[in-house]
């Protein structure tokens, strides 16, 4: 093994050394990562995300520590998602020699600092030279068995919410490309955003236990594509009003519709339950209503038209 | 979403959908996979992995479907090593726009043949467009509470053995480069032998259920390399009988001391244990023994000298 690698391993060993909790009885060194079974009456929950260089990021513009904190942010979001508890996580890289230095210690410093804030250990990974940046993480979290919301349950007559603002990402996404500079974009609200987003896992929990919601997913590609799963998952159909669609402070609601990574949750609840109207601070919206008749509606001012997913996606050709 | 990754996603969900089991309570398509936890007095293992164009493959040379194997086994390898069962996996994808079609339907084939012959589904994933191909497999498992092998048990006095024939992987990579076909080159045992690793779950589970072994580890980096970790962890060094090493046919004493990707077992047994010569037809060999004095020296009819890992190693600069 060459010295740049064991230094590497070294480092990220030495970063999560005090991270180590009851719930991990092996971390990181060994062939696999050994950690305690969930509690009784717990199941398991198990996601999988990525980051890579030129698809999800470019290197010009997207600060290393932030890219560090989001690519654990997006597998947390999925956690949160199902009303689940993190438990531990790990991380895969592919490390162009650029990557190696300054740069690294920087995203491991982003990544660390959510893991800290979170309380989950890193218990595993791999290291590899790559030719891009590449991310892959798995994030393992639990919840009480046969509870974990999925989109598969909202029902006709369900009143459907979102938490916080959307479109925020794809307009700090449009501004991070005009502006020049890190520094100076890291200081807008909406930039802010972009970078640094915050899964929902409190609002999770409290929509699962105590809100009885019937279903929720993170938003993670646009209102309008994900809330398309959702509808097709639990077989029903949706409308939207408008106007109720809360817009991130200089937001549109194109890109609140169709904008991604926000990172909200999308959730519903049946229509006798009242949630408050905010949860920590957090704004939660009623935005419409779940039907039996397939499709979305989004209804306006000026009528009532389909809501199709125009689509927020890194897939591009 | 964009047609193509509906298509992929389609594919895969498709070619796993018979794979549920009992132990899957939420597959592929919602934010997280929800699986059953262990069975009382178990705990969970967990690993990742990953191959990445041109570091660990060539498209030239490598067989998608053997890569889509080998990617699978990897993971496998390290379960086998903790003596542990493997449980269910998830898988991430960058894919450039040359891999999807053909090539990615073998890589997917060749890692559903050996998901089915192992009983694991796959329970997850990600797909992102990348400039390279790039897969990251997490393997979950499960061991009894306590007695998952690790590296860190081998004691003075114990005698340590490898499972196999060493050194056939890194022939089967020499050749591999040399041989033009990848069909002719494919009929050739040491090509085989790297090209489709066989993951030692039976013997695992054997070494740490029947044979009490204190310590164990697999060989991706080869026997110098590996052992060298085993010993460190364990805080004791070895000896090794050069002649007692198990060669591959055709493979050198250095191609079974430095080549990586034999995915053996190494492990240790006390001396009092006497393990039988083969376990499902596959050899079991004494190279040699633990001992309290760090370092490991190669014992060979021209006398004694230091083994040092040179390394196989995939991270280049």
């Amino acid at each position: 093994m060459p010295p740049e690698e064991i230094e590497i391993i070294g480092k990220i060993e030495k970063l999560w050394s005090g991270a180590a909790n009851s719930k991990v009885l092996l971390g990181i060194g060994d062939d696999t990562a050994v950690i305690r079974p969930p509690r009784a009456g717990e199941e398991v929950l198990l996601t999988t995300d990525q980051v890579i260089e030129n698809t999800h990021f470019v290197r010009r513009t997207h600060p290393p520590r932030a890219l560090g904190h989001k690519i654990l942010a997006r597998g947390l979001s999925d956690i949160a998602a199902m009303g689940g508890r993190p438990v531990c996580f790990l991380l895969s890289l592919a490390l162009p020699q650029w990557s190696v230095g300054a740069w690294l210690n920087a995203f491991l410093s982003g990544a660390y600092d959510l893991s800290q804030s979170t309380e989950i250990p890193l218990v595993g990974g791999d290291i590899a030279r790559g030719e891009r940046f590449a991310a892959a993480i798995t994030v393992v979290g639990s919840a009480p068995a046969g509870k974990a919301l999925t989109r598969a349950g909202a029902r006709p007559g369900d009143v459907l919410y979102v938490s916080g603002q959307l479109g925020g990402s794809a307009l700090g996404l449009a501004r991070l490309r005009k502006l020049s500079g890190a520094a100076r974009a890291s200081r807008d609200n909406a930039v802010r955003r972009y970078l640094w987003p915050d899964p929902r896992l409190r609002l999770g929990v409290f929509l699962r236990a105590k809100m009885g919601a019937t279903s929720a997913m993170d938003l993670s590609d646009g209102l309008a594509m994900d809330l398309a799963r959702l509808t097709k998952a639990s077989g029903v159909g949706a409308e939207i009003q408008a106007a109720q669609v809360p817009l991130f402070p200089g937001a549109s609601l194109s890109q609140a519709l169709h904008g991604g990574e926000d990172y909200e949750l999308l959730f519903t609840l049946p229509k006798k339950v009242h949630p408050p109207r905010t949860f920590r601070k957090l704004p939660l919206t009623a935005i419409g209503r779940i039907r039996a008749r397939p499709g979305i509606d989004l209804v306006s001012e000026t009528g009532i038209q389909k809501l199709r997913p125009q689509g927020y996606e890194h897939f591009r050709g």
